[in-house]
């Protein structure tokens, strides 16, 4: 059984997901594009899946007879409405970060979902899928470091364009964190302040980098997460979670270890793209393969796309405050408890 | 397009084959299975693949005309016949190690292959799609360590069956390495020698381990290989060249780092199959999308399994003669020159 | 040339100085022993060091006239006392932490040696002397990592005894940090806040276990110390400083590195008094060294104990309120600017 | 109690351990020097221990009342005349390896001191005092990986000067290895070969380099070393032992690690002299300390010093024959059984 899949935004990321699922996935057939530049629909269209019908627009594409399922990998801004109308038509979608720009906008499509009766969302937070995260919370699950207590994170770029501002810190870069560590833990998150150390000289000037954000979760779980994203060095994700019996770590990206130069070491990525690669592959062959199996995606839920937008809301306000910001996400509902995910 | 597989031997092997095919990759479609055990053919048709043929032997499999490429994962006896028919008929055969079971018969293979005047055949050495070695042959490729002069590599089992045999600790063990090591220096074996190290008390009666096997290559590079497989404490694949200008050696297997009960460590695999996991997926798809792309299969060739049979033999005899064996290849035909493989 | 050392406090602590001093180390000798248990150094005298004459106090030994340096390792309230006379005698100190109980009475001190017009007094924080901080300095010394920006630490025990309270996180166990972090980055610290993560089910009753302290340079460098005394795993000490170029990490102590049972690992010590051993060594042949060559001792000095005593005030006010705290020293008089100890 | 050290020989080496006893080390006292070039035993008499007295020779330097030990540093070819001298004078003597330059020396050597019916000498194999083969021995004698059956370790220089010839790889660098793996494994050498791998370019005309050495021990361990002295990248020594149930391996040198320029590491040395210099000062401090404890060095003996020799023997005649040849110790005498070094 192959899944009809239609491609809403054919941008960078869109293209990736068609070559993706043409070339290196199994299940999935790409049956239909769109992207408001329908210049680039077509041109994608003809280079990567030619038989694929070209839509004027996410509503057409979502109307069409034969599109299953939806991808969303256009601009945030248009996500909550096409990720509505698949609802709405009782598809499943596939949603690249943010499920929407705004909290309201994600309970909106969490509503939707649930008037529908049945889960159709996953949200494209792919670090779940990533071999070292996959062994971190097996290690958290099986009890082996006892209760977590603390967890110290980082995620470091080499650099960022000018255009990179201090609240994206939060909304492109710490959002991943946000999603993988309630999860990793399971918990919610509670409040959150934000430190500013001393600023690197190679940040720009209106961008405040590295930050420092100290999270806690309902059961009093501490968080230190850093965003530091003019490290220089190289693309650098480290997540430590310190428990009652012992400590677990992200392991390092694999590399072959070299003596030169009076040197021992392995190689750090410069790339982001690099590293999440196996992840991307590893959410997409799961959304297909859960529908598949049991009718319904297993990946993030729409309402973990709701906690990852209060929760970034609540950051970006402590940014600007100096304070400590509550963060109140309300009551979890029955419909989103159990879902298959949280135990993969 | 798909490339439509036969699969010929629906073993534990075969099987997997068949899964990965079906559930995994992309690109592929298993149009017919075969088996010496009819029964067993039948049950993992219809379990996996119900839509396949299911042929009577491998001669009328081969025969079958939407039957693209073939698989051959029967057990190593049979594969020299079934080979050789696959490229009479000019069908692509992807074969499980060994490519025969003598020197002989890969050299058979090998002049069937040239006089069809083309590429057909990859042989099942994965260690080349694994990303460790693809690390270290780039290491040294570009020159990063200098000119190899030694590699100390080992293959560890924590336990075999007692129908584990000395022999088989070059043929079904060391076999790997032959294939990988001269890949990775791009260089020819010359002679070999064995040595028996003091015996471990948790191998069978009569069975040697471990065993250290020396290799000297046509360049002089010197490899000092262990093969131990009742080591107790792992299955551990261990690999490093010593060059002019540094040194390069394989990544552990990625693990989180844990701290508990006064150790500080990662984890080491127990079961070899998940060693080479993503190896297997990716010289089966590189396989597929090879011939896609080039209308020849770009992998380890025929010549690599007459080499690595040729080597093979050279080993078993220095473990029986307990003195430096010659390792006589002869010149590799121009044929397999220049193949994609050794510069994936 | 020999120096001549009167020791007070023949306690745990005193007795390994005496038997450093006597049986490792060069160029001293104990020559005078008094402890307010009498009976105490008579024990200890007939067993090290018979040859020392035995002090009813500290007074008397100070005094005497072939005493040429103190060895100050009486408990912490009685520091101060001894310190002060030895200053006003003109004898060189040497004094474990603390230099004195409170803030007002490091000041004291100070000033007491500042009329003298010359170092004599140096204070037993001995990571200035693990090889681990000194690599670490030299790193950011020659700008290696560039400007720090960020300080994560951890100071991890296994456990400790029922008496250990929430404030003796700070003046027993934080205080190492505090003095090696400012001699690490060269900086004076400005505020600190306290945070309370999930309490360990280990830590007793009156016990906070773990804690974050959160202290700011003057400079903006953000210094995150974790303390966690029951973390049950071992005793282990990070640091990593997070620079604008590149990070630095304290080596893991060193240890083979072993394969068994599925894991690859090291040990983790479980005892802390192994860890800084060699320091402890090294810090009091410095002192020794130093006298001798420039006439003062060049390691940490009284107005290292005044920063930490008054940095420990803060932190256990900061540990109370909840809140930022100041912390204010004071400009650092001119007497102890260029110490040859911070080019150590 | 301090014993009084005549030193023959004020080369490079024997400056470091005139330096090392006056300023580091507790216990002894130089009160005596000679060398063959008297202006250079005045020179460094003069810098460093201008109280001690000057003889004209090694007999007489031996034959002073108050010299109670003898630490000879001169050249290789003297050593037996001087240690032979001290023993007939029933004096302690630590010698700088080698013991002698040839076998029957050594056994002259250790039949003069079995006459004395005490044990007077130490050789200066100071690997048995580093802190990683001594964790390294624990782990075997503690059973920790059982029964070992292969040591695989590797000795490099970063390059040597054009002086040193082929021979030296053994006389002068495995000897190391020579003693420190006999005592690591409790065992004696049987046979040897060795094998030229592939020449680097770096080495001279008439080097070999690098080199493999295999030893068979009498139990039957096979150990493979390399020896490795032009390879660039820094001074290098791996020792790894693998045994029935698990693997240990000496600990990488202890160094701060660092993240930049996308390469996370640690330092090598470069300058063998920084590597074992903890050990070197244990070694001595270890002599003075068994000799006060026990009227006897605890350390490697005369017959280790035998051994040395007669093994270095047997590894350059198998470099020049290229084949297995046999190493003849005979039996170990009982004088030398249960000595307290081995224990260490």
């Amino acid at each position: 059984m192959t899944i009809k899949i239609g491609v809403i935004g054919t941008g960078a990321i869109g293209r990736e997901h068609i070559k993706r699922i043409t070339n290196t996935l199994s299940g999935g057939k790409i049956v239909a594009v769109t992207d408001v530049n329908q210049a680039v629909a077509n041109q994608v269209s003809e280079e990567l899946v030619p038989d694929a019908v070209i839509y004027p627009d996410d509503k057409e594409l979502i109307a069409a007879e034969n599109v299953e399922a939806v991808l969303v990998a256009s601009w945030g801004p248009a996500h909550e409405q096409s990720v509505l109308a698949a609802i709405e038509a009782g598809k499943y979608v596939f949603c690249e970060k943010p499920l929407a720009t705004t909290a309201e906008g994600c309970k909106r499509i969490v509503e939707a979902e649930m008037r529908q009766g049945k889960r159709l969302v996953q949200v494209g937070f792919m670090r779940r899928y990533d071999s070292g995260y996959v062994q971190l919370k097996e290690a958290i699950d099986s009890n082996f470091i006892g209760e977590p207590l603390m967890i110290q994170c980082a995620h470091r770029n080499p650099e960022v364009p000018d255009s990179y501002t201090t609240d994206m810190a939060i909304t492109d870069t710490l959002i991943h964190e946000i999603d993988a560590l309630h999860w990793l833990v399971d918990d919610d998150y509670k409040s959150v302040q934000v430190v500013f150390p001393k600023k690197s000289k190679h940040a720009s000037e209106h961008l405040q980098d590295p930050q420092i954000i100290m999270l806690e979760t309902n059961s009093g779980i501490t968080i230190n997460a850093e965003v530091f994203v003019n490290c220089k060095y190289g693309y650098d994700i480290q997540c430590e979670v310190i428990g009652e019996e012992g400590i677990a770590r992200l392991p390092e990206v694999s590399s072959i270890v070299t003596r030169k130069n009076a040197k021992l070491g392995t190689n750090i990525l410069m790339d982001w793209k690099q590293r999440f690669i196996d992840a991307y592959d590893k959410e997409l062959q799961a959304f297909m393969d859960s529908i598949k199996l049991t009718g319904e995606p297993a990946g993030p839920t729409a309402w973990d796309g709701y906690i990852a937008a209060v929760t970034a809301d609540a950051c970006v306000k402590a940014q600007q405050s100096g304070q400590r910001e509550t963060i109140a996400l309300g009551k979890k509902p029955d419909f989103y408890q159990n879902n298959v995910t949280s135990k993969v």
